[in-house]
């Protein structure tokens, strides 16, 4: 079976609509996803940004708000802007990498709906482990995963992958021969890509 | 007649197949078009970018050149990066300007099949001339009215109109009631809106 990566941070506002959409995009196409989150703050600080692009620009800001409205109304999305912009996601990744398979993308996609979807804060960790709890699993149990230290290791891990595979924003989806395609306009390409095999 | 405003910028590699691609689909749609050359640079210099962003974050720059690959691969354009890149597209910009209507679409998908498609210098101000003369047109002419003041101010005006819509990259597309879509991969949603009027 066709495979692609899905690299995700909860932080990016594309990333959202990209989440919501992608597994049945992946599905129809007959490609297995690997649900990959990351953090994007250590590649944007090794360029010299200490802030999201969209708050540095603030042209491209304003128009990546509307793009977004644009495209979540299409896609009958609702879409609320959390504040602060960017959250704050480093505990929402660990959590997620502390998951596996079906429930790390449940849990992914809770995530997004609550902080794009209703402009919830996703550092609220009462918030995050009522999520884990809403998928039947014990939130104690996966907090505490999710707070131990090879799991931090890990979640540094997975983002210097993503930066050795020259991923540089987010949602990124990267096909088994090595290509990357950086968006959420770039899902359904890289997908038919993957699924060319 | 539904209409829309095209903002192209010799220099930006997303403008070519933007360019090859805008008539045919805003003729489609019944949309009218009105070609805007205009210069990205005053804009990025504004927000402290001295040179283009693909060579400013290296990895982003990578990526774009693949990506371009790809999509002139699948519209079946030819596809050939020039040196330098960024090209100097100050010339080229107040001779697209200098024409009017048909010439000026015609001369500006001359230039970018030259620049991109075939990787020459679009700062040859001999090679200019020739693809104004293969519109039929007086080359001296043309290029005389390109060099007055009169013009040269005109270009200020619009990059500062550009500036003031909001448009911080190329291609851009602005509709009747004022939406900015940003992009080659929103040509067929902007024109869509602009349609619905």
């Amino acid at each position: 079976m066709a495979a692609a990566e899905f690299w995700y941070e909860f932080a990016s506002i594309y990333s959202y609509p990209a989440a919501m959409r992608v597994a049945a995009l992946a599905a129809a196409r007959g490609v297995a996803l690997v649900w990959r989150p990351f953090l994007l703050g250590p590649i944007f600080a090794a360029q010299g940004w200490r802030d999201s692009p969209f708050n540095l620009y603030p042209n491209k800001g304003r128009y990546m708000w509307r793009d977004l409205e644009r495209i979540c109304a299409a896609a009958g999305l609702p879409f609320r802007r959390p504040e602060p912009f960017p959250q704050n996601s480093l505990f929402a990744a660990r959590v997620a990498l502390a998951l596996e398979g079906e429930s790390r993308a449940e849990f992914s996609r809770k995530v997004y709906a609550a902080e794009f979807g209703e402009g919830l804060s996703i550092a609220d960790r009462g918030r995050i482990a009522g999520l884990v709890a809403e998928l039947g699993l014990d939130p104690q149990a996966v907090l505490s995963r999710a707070g131990n230290d090879a799991l931090k290791a890990q979640l540094r891990a997975e983002c210097a992958r993503a930066a050795g595979i020259g991923i540089f924003g987010a949602p990124s989806l990267v096909t088994e021969d090595g290509e990357l395609f950086w968006g959420d306009d770039r899902l359904e390409q890289g997908l038919d890509w993957a699924a060319k095999g």
